[in-house]
């Protein structure tokens, strides 16, 4: 195999072709290293990266692939982790100059299961201020001049630059969906508590929830399987089997999916080439696609959302407020601001809206196989603002499934992305039903 | 085996008694139901009892029994239930005019457990209104001008004056452990989250917990071992292997257990004979019983459970307070004008504090395998109030497993309770080491 264009690989035919012999991880890594070097001063992705020590990995790799060690599904591959998600060997800052020089003692959970599975830790990629709004530097890799999208704004730029072929995000609002569209690759928000939290930056236990960017639904699949699992340290966690997330995604469903087109409350800030755009996609996917109107009092949801944020957000960055908030940004100070003053009593009725919220999509879940729905109100705004995280709210809020497909483009040339949407639990069905959708467009 | 007096066989008596075809449920439930015409006008424990409907289900045991259908544990057993747990048969007031007359459609998890256990739900025994402090009619068996305690008063006092063998209770702050020390049985108040809580009352996610109250430590660990279990209703539970209360309880320790006698920050509130009685325990136990003192700081924790109750209890009676605040007592009024006034920001950095108290006594557990401290301040005070639950407040609050110990008595007779406190998750080597311990005491 050409040492060229390795960079470009998916996760699974680079793992494949590792376990095989053909390239060594050495060789993947140094390509995706080699083009770190050539796009990072344009796109900015990385907040830390030392190229020794994800070589040393590699080396390591391929020393046990030699001498015969077990290998797990992403031995030798290299994955980009956010800068909130700890990692015991390299410095986790949180995009926060109150934690700038952070060094954690330990891995999280998620990059523990990563280097179970033989993953090499590439680096550490950019995020907004505490995964909040406040930009990083990163830059849209298709237009400088454009914003990755926010917060996970680092890994979903890596990704679609080919410096690495994963990446892992967190949402608690839109930040993995939103920058998987802004940068037109896969972005999976799995089931709230599917993914465990322990050692990332804590924002809101209600709505935090770890994502996985890539550039194929295959490797979509393959990193998601290697995350899920009970972490007795994250009480959102339950001890479940294996879900075979690669095997179910590959599967062909038995019948053709039914997509349910929903517009949500929100659909007025939808601009016009994205309504233009899904009304396209609508016909194409004809009768197994119908629009649905959801209920007008889901519109307090949005509110809902932003209580239950602020409110457990200014708990857990009570520490910073009390000791740097003039080094915090104004977004944030406010988001913190109003967060403090939240009655337990109002935070505890927007909370109880949850369970009533998900109840309530029970019958559109038992219809449908999912529902499609704009990632975001249009391609990736200018560079000042990470965008508009409106169309991610409520599907956070449910802890619902979600996938940011790359199907799509605007007229500026920049991806468009189109959201998917399942019922709790059911996420591997949802990357299925992904595949099917992704097909009936390309043939469309 | 002679029917007078059945009403005063252990559980674990009777059910052997009834397996063995010696007595008939009926018998049994007859006895119970004689004791309670006339006991119950002095008592007053119960606030709904039909004694036919308890005669059915006795009379279906026998059936089952006669037609050698499989039976469980408590097969044709009385079991009284506090009136917030919802019995799918009969009324569930809490305990309040607001919710008078309330039938619910279905069992609570615990009382569906009990009856797969073969037991009589022999009807529901008197709350303190929404199990907090206002005193429901229930005096105390020992002493009709005392109380029995709240706010599980009509179960503590039920299982205390020979109406039934078992009952069931809740403690938010200490209504299992204080009725239990104040009518002179058993109560236990197991792990936090180890009894689902679905279909009863309310207050506190983060604080409530199901008790259960007995004559005899074998029942106890008998009534336990039919409660423990997952419920995906109630979040806290976990799923986990059946534990073997019964058999642990009667087991003996390898090593004679070693006590810690706690005094804790609110011992300036215990009576004096308590301390005289608790300095003499101490001596009884000798070498196997140390009194330690814990750190001034700990004082604070009465105020994060009062934080943490409140403003729980806010949320969750937040109805209660707009429709119908003026039928609720003075106290509870009182309770919830607090609560709705206390923010997000104080109510999560209490909670924050739970994990670290947990923790600050890893060390203490690791040495020791009980703590040891009074039940209440002193004996059942008169019937104007249900008693002081701060005794019981700290070891709630980390939802320790504790059982209240009917080992002394006051100068007035009445009963004065020893309580003991665990780790969490070691609950049934709690009752071994009570086990141990009223052996002690009674050998010494």
């Amino acid at each position: 195999m050409d040492a060229m264009g390795l960079e470009w690989l998916s996760a699974s035919e680079a793992a494949r072709a590792i376990a095989a012999g053909e390239i060594s991880s050495e060789q993947l890594v140094e390509a995706c290293l080699a083009r770190i070097r050539s796009a990072e001063p344009r796109v900015q992705a990385w907040q830390y990266l030392d190229p020794d020590h994800a070589l040393l990995q590699a080396r390591a790799r391929d020393l046990d692939h030699k001498e015969g060690r077990p290998s797990g599904p992403l031995h030798g591959v290299p994955v980009g982790i956010k800068d909130i998600i700890d990692t015991g060997d390299m410095p986790t800052e949180d995009g926060t100059v109150l934690h700038a020089g952070r060094t954690p003692h330990a891995d999280a959970t998620v990059v523990a299961m990563l280097r179970a599975s033989g993953a090499v830790i590439m680096g550490k990629t950019v995020t907004t201020e505490c995964a909040t709004y406040a930009p990083g530097k990163t830059r849209n890799p298709h237009n400088p001049e454009h914003t990755p999208g926010g917060s996970s704004s680092g890994s979903a730029a890596a990704v679609a630059a080919g410096m690495v072929p994963l990446a892992l995000g967190s949402q608690t609002n839109g930040s993995v969906i939103r920058p998987a569209a802004y940068c037109g690759v896969y972005g999976f928000k799995p089931t709230h508590g599917l993914i465990p939290r322990q050692g990332i930056l804590k924002l809101s236990r209600s709505l935090d929830q770890v994502g996985v960017f890539a550039r194929t639904l295959e490797d979509i699949a393959l990193l998601a399987e290697q995350l899920t699992g009970f972490d007795e340290h994250d009480p959102d966690t339950r001890p479940r089997a294996r879900i075979p997330f690669v095997q179910l995604a590959a599967s062909e469903p038995a019948l053709d999916p039914l997509i349910a087109f929903v517009k949500t409350p929100v659909w007025e800030r939808a601009e016009d080439e994205t309504r233009e755009a899904f009304a396209e996609l609508a016909d194409v996917l004809g009768a197994q696609c119908q629009e649905l109107e959801l209920p007008v009092s889901l519109s307090d949801a949005w509110g809902w959302h932003r209580t239950i944020m602020e409110a457990e957000m200014a708990a857990n960055f009570d520490l910073e407020w009390e000791k740097g908030r003039d080094r915090l940004s104004e977004s944030l100070r406010g988001q913190l601001a109003r967060g403090r003053e939240i009655r337990a009593l109002d935070y505890h009725k927007a909370l109880a809206r949850i369970p009533k919220l998900i109840d309530g999509f029970d019958e559109i879940f038992a219809r449908y196989d999912a529902v499609m729905t704009p990632a975001a109100a249009g391609t990736a705004p200018a560079m000042a603002t990470t965008g508009d995280p409106a169309f991610c709210t409520l599907w956070t809020l449910c802890g619902f499934p979600a996938l940011s497909l790359p199907l799509m483009s605007g007229a500026n040339g920049l991806p468009l992305g189109v959201q998917i949407v399942g019922p709790r639990g059911d996420d591997a069905r949802l990357l299925r039903t992904a595949r099917w959708l992704v097909s009936r467009v390309q043939a469309g």
